[in-house]
C-alpha cells in the first residue's frame, strides 16, 4: 500500500538504495512448471545495465541477479520468486554534496519534505537503479507470456531530442547503441550525443512500446483497464511525462469516421485504438507511446536551495546518462509483460483461460 | 478485483448498465465528521448531465442521486456511503439492433469475445453513463479536499479537433457550452459543433485539469507515484487516449537545462514537472492534460462483422455526443479528486497528517 | 480498506445502517454465464430473515432483495452485481434512549471513540442487519460452487447453552426453529428458549458448519490459506468469539500419532485435519466450528455510562434474538461459500482451473 | 494475492523455502523516522531459533537477520525495508527419501496436488521455517507500537498437552524453556517432553496472546474487525487449529448477563470481549488464545501412499520440535503485532491519529 507493489496478481514489489548494499524484489504469483534460470533473466539485465556504451553513464554494475526462492530443479513451483542484486560500484563519495542539497528537477525536496529524512546518496530510493528489479521481473513475464501464448513484447526509441527515427527494422534495434530501429539515423544519433555530453547538457526522448500476439479479452473494466493499467505502469517509470495508446493526441483532432477502426472478415483495417476497445484487447497490438523528460543530473550550475532554504548553485558531478530515454527501453518493456502477465490471471480467474481459439475474425486485415 | 474499484484508501466500487434499472456505487473509506448533503452533489452532477444544450446527446436523464447509508444526520460517519442513480430515459428500442452487431471503435466485440454474454443495450456496462457515479463520488472527495487543505480542482477544455482555446478565463469556464475557458472562441466552437452535427461526424477533444493549493508530499513511490495514478484514473475515463503531466510530450525536445525547474527561496521558477517530482507533489500545481478520441457512434455508416463474423454496415441512430470530450470535463475533475483523496489518506497512515505547515519553500515563484 | 470489502477476487463490499433506508451491496468478479435471478438468494435471505418463529427478534422484515445489474436475460456477465434490500420495519422510536448511552456488550462505545460520530438508531452500522447482504452475496457463491464443482455448504446449530444437538440428521435442520439436526432435543431447545425469553436473557451457541465435495488445491499459502481466510470471515459474523478447524482445541491435547490422518489408497482414515493440510484444501470435508456469545440486548438491567462518562442503568426494550447464534446459522454458510469462491478464482488465476479430475486418493477411507 | 503478503498499509512479504539459501521478506508501509537496527529484531528470533534447549529440534539456525534497505543512518526512511536471513544447517540429505512419499498431516499431498511440482526439501515453502521473516517483520511493529503508543505485546504457554500453567507470573516466561508463565510446573513439563521425545511422539499445545496498552478505536468494521484479523493472523501460523478472543467457546454456555462487561465511571467490570466490542478495540487487554495441533513428523511409522497412490509406510527421521507449539510463542507476538500495526495505519488514514488523549472511560476498573 505505500507503492511499492506493482500488480495484483502477478505482484512484483521490490526493495533496495541506489547506494546500499542490493536490491532485490519478490514476485508472487507466478504460475507453477515455468521453466526458470537466472540466465533468462540476465539477457534483459545486460541491455538496461549501465556503462555498455560511452553514451551512459560509466557507473559499472555488473547487475547479476540471484534467484532465492520460488524455482526448484530448474521450475517455478508457484511459491514466492524472491531476487537479489547487489550494488557494486557505489563510490558514495561521489555524492556527499548533495547531503543539505535540493537537485532541481529531483526527487531530493520532494521527499525531505515527505518523510522528513532521506538517503540522499545517488537519490537513493527515488533513484533509477530500482528499475533494475523490474526488467528481472519482467524477464518472468515475458518468458511465460512468449511460451504460453506467443506474446512478444518490444521497444525501440522513436525519436531522441529533435530526431525521429522513421524506419522500423525490428533486427536494427538491438545491434543499436540507442534502442533505435533505424539504421540510417544511427550516425546523427551518435553525433547528437556526443554533443551532448560535451555540452554537459541532457535531452528528452520518446519510446515506442508494442506487443504482438496478444489474445482478445485481456483487460478489467471499468477502472482496471488494460490501457489504464499500462498508462499506470508507463508513468510510474522514473522521467516519464505523458503516455500514449493508439492515436494518442492525434484522436485530439480526429474526425469519428477516420478514428474509428472499421472492421471486415478479415480482421480490423487500421489500429487508431491501439489495440484495446472498452479497455479490452481486441487481438490487434497493442500501441503504447511514452515520453521522457531530460536527465536531471547536469554538470551545467542550476538555481536551488539548501535544506535550511538558503540559495545555492547546484552542479552534478556524478556519472549520467546524458538520455535517460535510452535505458528505459527495456524497462517499458518490462512494465507492459507485468501488465500483460497480470491480466492473463485475472481473465483467467474469472473466465478459466484466456481463448488461444480463433477468434471471431483475425487481427488485422 | 474486477476492476470496478478505484482508489486504495478512499475506494469507489461502481455498478450499473446504461439500460439498467439504476447506477449506483460505495464509497468506503471517507473520513467521519464531514457535513454531506445530496446537493453537494448534484452540482457535479448536472454539470455533467446529458441533454443541457443542442451539442450533447438528447437523452434525458434527471441523475438524481440518492445517498443510502454514511450519513447521519448531515454529516459521515466514517461508514460506507451507498449511492444510487436510477436510469429514466433509456429507450431501450433505439438500441435492440446492435444485438448481432459489433460496431467499430466499440467495446462490443471485445466484452462479447472476453465474457461470451454482453447486455447490448446501449452498451451495457461500456457506456460512459458508469460516470456519472465517478462525478458523485469525487465530489465528495472535491468538497472533504477543498474543506480541510483547501485544494480546488478544476478542469476546462483545451481543444476542440482543430480549434485551441486560447485565453485561460477560469470564470468564463461555466459559461460556456462546452467548458472552454476562452470566451472569444466561443461562436467559434458552436459554428465548428453546428456543422459536426449537421454531417453525422464526431471530432475529439483536449482536456486540461489542474489541481492549486496541493499539499508537498502526496504520493506514494515507486509504482504508485501521484503521476502514475493520475494516469490510470484518467485513462480509465472512457475515450481518453492520451495522458501527460507538466510538459508530456514536449518533454522529448527540451534539454535539461530548459526543462528542470530552478528553485528559489521564493519557489519554483517553472513547473515543466506538473508539480510532481519522483511521483511527490512538490506544492506545484498538478497539471494533467489528456486526448479523448472522438465519439464511435456515428450516423454515417461504417463497415463491420456480425456476431457469426459477416460482414455488416453499421449506422448508429441513438442520441449521442458528437464530441464526448466535453462532459469529460467533470469526470476528469472527479477522477483527479479522487486520486488526491486516496492519496492523502495513504500519507495520513504513514506519517500522521498532511503538513499544512509552511514547506521550506513556497510553490511559485 | 475501511473493511467494508470481503473477497480478494471474488469481492463483496456492503453499506447500510440497521435503521437507514435500505441495505445494499456490490459482489464484483462473478464469472460470466451463471443462470441467477432474485429468487434464487431469497431462500436463503428467508432463512436469516427475522420473526420466523416466537425465538427470534420480532422486527417483520421482508428482506427482499433486488438485483440491479450484472445479470442480464436471467445470466450474470460478468460485470459488478448490485444488489439491495429496503429497510421496512425500522420503528427508529424504539431506540432513541440510547442515543447517549453505550450499551454494555454492544459497540455504541467503540464506535462513539473511534469515529466521533455514530448513527445509533438500532446500532446502526454494527448490527447485525448488515449481514442480510452476505447471505444475498453467498447466495451467488453457493449457487455457482454447487453447479460448477458440485460443493455443498451446510451449517447447523451444534450447542445452545449448556444443550448439545447428538444426533447428525441433515434432513431436520430445515425443519428445526434453530437448525438444529437433532429431532429428539427439538423439545427440550423450546423449553429452554421459551424459559429464556420470559426471564429476559440470552444465551451463546455453536454453529458447525461443513462443505462437502471440495476439490483438492484451495487455499494460498503462507498468509491466505483456506483456514486462515475461513477464520477471518467467521470472526467477522456479529457475536462471533471462537473458530475451530477439525479437532480445533481438541489438538492440544492430542498425541501426533492421533492427529495425523492417516493415508491409505482408499483415502484418509481421519478428519482431524478438517479437511486442509498446510492451508490447502485435501479433498476432505471441510469441518469449522464457531462459538457465538449471547445477544447483548437485554431487557434486564445492566451498569454502563453515558457519553459524558456518567454511570447509568442500561434496559434495552427493543426487539431482540435471545440468541443470536441460531440465526448466524445461514450467515455462517454464507461467508464459507464466499471464502470457497474466492479461492476458486484465485486458485485458476495462478492454475488455469481447478482439478476435477479424479485426484491421486479419494476423500475418506 | 497468491497469499505471501500480510497486511493492507504495513504490509509484510515473505519469500523462501526451508533448504532454499535464504529467507527475506520486503516490510513495506514502517513510518519513516523509526530508530532502527538488526539488534532489535535478533531478540526475537533468538527466541524463535531451534536448538536452544534439548526440547527443541536440534537443527542449528542462527537466523542473522540483515537489513539491505529502507533504513539510513540508524532511521527507518518510510522506503520498503529488505530483510534476509541466510540457511545455513540443511542437511538436504535427511529428506531426500521424502521425495516420493506424502508425510500424513503435512502439507505434501496438497501442495503436490495444488502446484504439481514442490520444493520436497524439509517441507519447502511449507516449512515452520518462513515463520522466521515473521518474527524479524513483527519486531519492527513490535519496537513501533511500544516508542509510539505504549503497547506491550507477550505470549506465553497456557497448555501443553494435559497439562495447564495456572500461575501467570509474566517474569518467568523467559527463564521457562517453554515459554510457560508458571515457575511451578517447569519441572513437570520437562519431565513430560522429556518421556515424550523418548517415545518419539508428540503433542499439542495453547499460546494465549495479550497486548496491553491499546488505544481505544483500531479494527475497520465490517469484515476487518481486530478480531477478523486476528483470527487470520494467527490461523495463518502453521499448525493452529483454533482461535478464541475473550471468552471464546466459553461464551457457548453463558447467558447474557454474564457475558457482558459492564462498565462504570471507574473502567470496564470485566473482560469477557476480550478487548474488543463490534470489532473495535475498547482499550481493555486484548486477550487472544490458540490451539497448535501436535507436530506431524514423527519417528513413529504411520501409513501414508506415495506419489503413484501405493500405500507406503512413513517414518520421518529428521530433527524436529517434539511440541511445535512452544516455539510458536514469538511467532504469534509477532502476528499480533502486525495487525495491531496495520490497524494503526489503518486507523490513521481515515482519522487523523490514534487518541492517545485519555478516552471517555480508563479501560479497567
Amino acid at each position: 500500500m505505500s507503492g511499492n507493489t506493482f500488480g495484483k496478481l502477478f505482484t512484483v514489489t521490490t526493495f533496495g538504495e541506489s547506494h546500499g548494499p542490493a536490491l532485490g524484489c519478490i514476485v508472487d504469483g507466478c504460475p507453477p512448471g515455468l521453466e526458470l534460470t537466472e540466465a533468462d533473466l540476465q539477457s534483459d539485465l545486460d541491455r538496461r545495465r549501465p556503462g555498455k556504451t560511452r553514451h551512459e553513464t560509466q557507473r559499472r554494475e555488473p547487475d547479476q541477479v540471484k534467484i532465492l526462492s520460488g524455482v526448484f530443479e530448474g521450475k517455478t513451483t508457484g511459491t514466492p520468486i524472491g531476487m537479489l542484486i547487489e550494488n557494486v560500484d557505489q563510490r558514495s563519495k561521489d555524492y556527499g554534496n548533495i547531503m543539505h542539497q535540493f537537485r532541481p528537477a529531483h526527487a531530493d525536496y520532494t521527499y525531505h519534505q515527505k518523510y522528513g529524512v532521506r538517503d540522499y546518496r545517488g537519490g537513493g530510493r527515488s533513484s533509477a537503479r530500482e528499475t533494475a528489479m523490474r526488467v528481472a521481473a519482467g524477464g518472468i513475464a515475458k518468458k511465460y507470456l512468449r511460451q504460453r501464448y506467443g506474446i512478444e513484447i518490444n521497444a525501440y526509441l522513436s525519436q531522441l531530442g529533435p530526431i525521429k527515427t522513421e524506419k522500423l527494422d525490428w533486427s536494427h534495434i538491438e545491434k543499436s547503441a540507442f534502442f533505435s530501429p533505424d539504421p540510417d539515423k544511427e550516425t546523427e544519433l551518435e553525433a547528437y550525443m556526443d554533443a551532448l555530453r560535451k555540452e554537459g547538457n541532457s535531452v528528452g526522448a520518446r519510446i515506442n512500446i508494442v506487443a504482438r500476439h496478444v489474445p482478445v479479452g485481456l483487460g478489467e473494466p471499468i477502472f482496471d483497464r488494460i490501457d489504464a493499467d499500462i498508462a499506470h505502469a508507463m508513468m510510474s517509470i522514473n522521467a516519464v511525462k505523458g503516455v500514449e495508446i493508439g492515436a494518442g493526441f492525434d484522436s485530439v483532432t480526429q474526425k469519428g469516421t477516420e478514428h474509428r477502426d472499421e472492421i471486415t472478415a478479415d480482421g480490423f483495417l487500421s489500429n487508431h485504438a491501439g489495440g484495446t476497445l472498452g479497455g479490452i484487447t481486441s487481438g490487434q497490438d497493442l500501441l503504447v507511446s511514452i515520453a521522457l523528460k531530460p536527465t536531471s543530473s547536469l554538470r551545467l550550475p542550476g538555481r536551488s536551495v539548501d535544506t535550511q532554504g538558503n540559495a545555492i548553485e547546484v552542479v552534478t558531478k556524478g556519472r549520467h546518462d546524458p538520455c535517460v530515454g535510452i535505458r528505459a527501453t527495456p524497462i517499458a518493456e518490462a512494465m507492459l509483460a507485468l501488465v500483460l502477465m497480470d491480466h492473463v490471471l485475472r481473465h483467467r480467474a474469472q473466465n478459466m483461460d484466456v481463448t488461444t481459439d480463433t477468434p471471431i475474425i483475425p487481427a488485422q486485415a
